[in-house]
């Protein structure tokens, strides 16, 4: 089943402790359609200026990413964002944040698209998330949201959970959405708003799920060739949904489980270069030798001991 | 097989956002201890005053801890320690530290206590540590450390490293002792410092396990009721330790796993309440069903998506 994703398309310029780069093509549905590429048909709906180029457009096309909806601005500039990472990458420091095109993006779910089963809202104004939820009829919506919103538009915020299916944040978000310390109460506070199931990421410590009956824990993916982290998020995203809508099962506990493992795997590749260099270039094969080595290196024997 | 650790008995100060409390019976000895006697005989080679009373032994008497070698100083105050934790309880501050009798503490290993097979060196001045290791014949030899020595006497702490089994330390304190921002590089690093595990602990976020061809990550136990987070580490060192010396198959991977996961069992109850009030007081059954409950929220299923 396919997945349609609605967010940013942008360019970045991004300072490690290692290196720098600029103009990387880069956004929310960037990274998130090329992970779910793997899986499953994705197609975007967002807008980019005319610094948007064929040889962007190729990034695209190569994975079979559908970006007929992607509106092109006429005089436009695409969205662009810059940011530097302190050296043991644990901390990032925004340097520019410029909306441009996308400051009065209005998204618009095509007739053609409205059916499509799977959904996926990136980090977004709540209410511009709930508008293209309103246009949809998709079977499972996922979102992500950040700080900005959590504390900037909370009654928005909100107003958009009620009827979200899972909601993908990160540790420190869910504490502050929640505003309590510990992540486990949090989980629980955060679902009483809505969301059916939540995802918590933590960076190279791994991720949690949590469900009205389930919980779920995983680490991270051993990488010690960290070169630049953007995207993480988004590309462990699309790798949930993607393998979620590529299995078509949807939502049991079991498959969200898999999708998890397949997500971390995705975006422990992404995080080996900058942009999406990496992530464009997997095979199949190194996608599931990579599940293979986590239930390696997380398997132990269930039976107790005696004592 | 039985234990010995050499380390501090300890009463401490605690505050938390949520609660205070004064004379606790603390110290890296006694948590260890009292997690590893669920799984085995332990004895303590330590130091406390006169400010150690009958109630006190009765803590380690309950748990059958052989305390015969924990030396009692005529006039002396016992090692005393006073903490503050964070609201999420992820940044400790020290407010006091008295070593009191600890300070001129020599230990002496008993001749009845030199063939133990399984020892632990709890934190302290690592010549000291390798001083009780030179008076040991044990087959397996494990050690904390803390950044105090890392910083204070690295050259004294990479003597002492030479002939470690196992290195049990958390990932800020593996970061700086390998001087390198990357938590698994950082590994490798230590590992050729001579010892031949190194087990890395992440708190709330779980452990991991370095070997020189194995790998082991976990998640930490989803813990929303978390009271004092004091000895969370030693208890871990003495669910390992337990569990690895009842065993006696001492220290190929499969057993390592499950002893990490024992130690985090352990840790999960302690982390429960103040000082061991809750460490002392488990069941066997109640072990094992946190046991039982880590695999059920760790699994997912091994079989690769068919792309």
């Amino acid at each position: 089943m396919s997945i349609l994703v609605v967010g940013t398309v942008a360019f970045d310029h991004i300072k490690t402790p290692f290196g720098e780069r600029e103009n990387i093509l880069a956004g929310a549905a960037t990274y998130f359609s090329i992970s779910a590429s793997y899986f499953t048909d994705v197609s975007i709906v967002g807008v980019v200026g005319e610094d948007f180029t064929a040889e962007h457009e190729e990034v695209f096309n190569k994975h079979g990413v559908d970006i007929t909806n992607l509106e092109r601005k006429a005089g436009g500039r695409t969205f662009r964002w810059a940011g530097e990472y302190g050296y043991d990458f644990n901390t990032r420091t925004t340097l520019d944040t410029q909306l441009n095109v996308f400051a009065d993006f209005k998204p618009v779910v095509p007739e053609s698209k409205k059916n499509t089963p799977y959904l996926f809202l990136g980090n977004a104004h709540p209410s511009l998330q709930r508008d293209v939820q309103a246009q949809s009829n998709a079977k499972l919506v996922a979102m992500d949201t950040m700080d900005f919103w959590i504390h900037g538009t909370p009654s928005e915020l909100r107003e958009t959970l009620k009827n979200i299916d899972l909601l993908i944040i990160n540790d420190e978000e869910a504490r502050q959405l929640a505003e309590d310390s510990n992540v486990i109460r949090s989980a629980k506070k955060i679902m009483a708003m809505g969301p059916k199931r939540l995802i918590v990421k933590r960076g190279e410590y791994g991720a949690t799920l949590f469900g009205e009956d389930s919980f779920f824990a995983m680490p991270g993916y051993p990488q010690e060739n960290v070169v630049d982290p953007t995207g993480a998020g988004d590309t462990f995203a699309g790798g949930v949904m993607g393998y979620l809508s590529a299995t078509g099962g949807g939502f049991d506990e079991d498959s969200l489980r898999k999708a998890m493992i397949y997500g971390s795997v995705m975006a422990s590749f992404n995080i080996e270069s900058f942009g999406s260099d990496r992530l464009s270039q997997l095979t199949k094969e190194e996608i599931n030798d990579r599940y293979r080595q986590f239930k390696k290196i997380t398997y132990f024997d269930a039976t107790e001991h005696e004592f």
